[in-house]
């Protein structure tokens, strides 16, 4: 299934904009894991299978598996939310972009060798490095616009010719890049301001939105100023809030109770809207 | 060693601004390599045992190893130009960039992981993204500025104040990242005057210029444009142009001599300027 078809229908289905980072850290991991040699893929698998009724996509953050030469647990965790748990869409968290050779070898790392159904991607090398990507129309593109991080400003609240560079990037990708209609944003949950200004010029277009939780964003305020009209169109993201929110044998449990507890503030703020 | 004594004794030592870009595709490996397991390691490392004292730093691109899931031979291949070739920098070209928790996720797989010398990184998520990286005083920390791609023009042109965005971070860099002095920006063949501007900008930093050969880069343009008052202070890519000269069993032989060749039209214009 395309993944903007998944997404709209795990929206609706899970009842939820909420998105799990999946970014394993095994020193934070629960001591019963300790060093089982596949404490990655335990560890992740666990919190999949906790919380994929909850969700509208998981997001693996693809340098926590590296880190841990792990690729190889990732690839597998993602056959298994695949297999066990089909019609949840699996977001690369990757943040690639190069050239347009060497894009196509990052195309095929994220949608064959991860079997990913959509991609995150920095824009700054500009169309052509995104295009394989596009191209694929099955697959969602993700393009960074207005990150949560503090030094989200330095380049990207740059004035632009009267519109800071975020938005000039937001109305480009939206007007000339989403040709097959497969493109969303990445704007941080802690600048909603930004998250406004971005909703306004881009439609519908999926916003995914992480920032929340460890780093600070506010979801309510994230949901007035990002949500389309129909109340939908963010994918908010959450990881150490969900997936560290326990530290004993049930830490799965402990997941799973912090994704409703998002699921329900988001769903609060939606029906008031 | 760090990176920049390294490039500094590589460019004296090997007189040569050359760097060799490894990008392993076995489509176009010469036919006795085959299906040979370790054919992508086999391949680079014959290309490496051929150049390596012709060169100021090889530059292996991840994608083309992570699209066939040859980390590990990307692994050994590192360590074999450490341990054969020690004073060789290596330059991961990955162009990573995210978040500060996550940056030192991409730390860790280049630095410990691969045991690369320098990254390349993308500067669109701002300074905390890339403060990992410049923590590593050891590293090279080679950002993104202005790229050899058709579509580098889409924002990295773009006016902000006066002054496009790809010079705001060249100036940003060089004043504000650079307190370790390990910074270095890519700036593209393809743009010989925009290199100038950037050079004009940031002293003697080191400037690493892809886009020579298969991509139309002019070489005497690019010395012009782009030499340090020593003629130093570049390092020019070539990737396709050296590692696919040859197409027999001969092929790490072709490679060395498209390698000289590079190497004596760089230092031809050294000697004119």
């Amino acid at each position: 299934m395309h993944f903007m078809q998944s997404l709209q229908q795990a929206w609706t289905r899970n009842d939820s904009l909420v998105c799990v980072g999946l970014d394993p850290e095994p020193s934070k991991f629960p001591a019963h894991l300790g060093d089982a040699p596949d404490a990655v893929f335990d560890f992740c698998r666990a919190i999949v299978d906790a919380t994929a009724d909850l969700v509208c996509a998981f997001k693996p953050q693809i340098a926590h598996f590296a880190a841990l030469r792990a690729e190889n647990a990732l690839e597998r965790l993602i056959a298994h939310i695949h297999v066990k748990h089909p019609g949840v869409p699996v977001i690369l968290d990757a943040k690639r972009g190069d050239i347009g050779s060497t894009a196509q070898h990052y195309v095929t790392e994220a949608f064959e060798r991860f079997a990913a159904d959509a991609v995150t991607l920095n824009p700054y090398m500009g169309r052509d490095s995104i295009q394989p990507f596009l191209d694929r129309a099955d697959k969602g593109v993700i393009l960074l616009c207005r990150t949560s991080n503090p030094g989200g400003a330095d380049f990207q609240a740059l004035d632009c010719g009267g519109q800071p560079l975020y938005l000039r990037v937001a109305e480009t990708i939206a007007r000339d890049w989403n040709t097959h209609g497969n493109c969303a944003l990445v704007t941080g949950a802690t600048w909603p301001e930004e998250i406004r200004q971005v909703r306004a010029l881009v439609g519908n277009m999926p916003l995914l939105v992480p920032g929340i939780g460890a780093q600070g964003g506010d979801v309510e305020a994230v949901m007035d100023a990002g949500c389309t009209a129909e109340g939908s169109g963010l994918m908010i993201n959450s990881s150490r809030g969900i997936i560290y929110a326990g530290h004993g044998e049930d830490f799965a449990e402990h997941a799973r109770a912090a994704a409703i507890e998002l699921r329900n503030t988001i769903n609060r703020c939606r029906s008031r809207a």
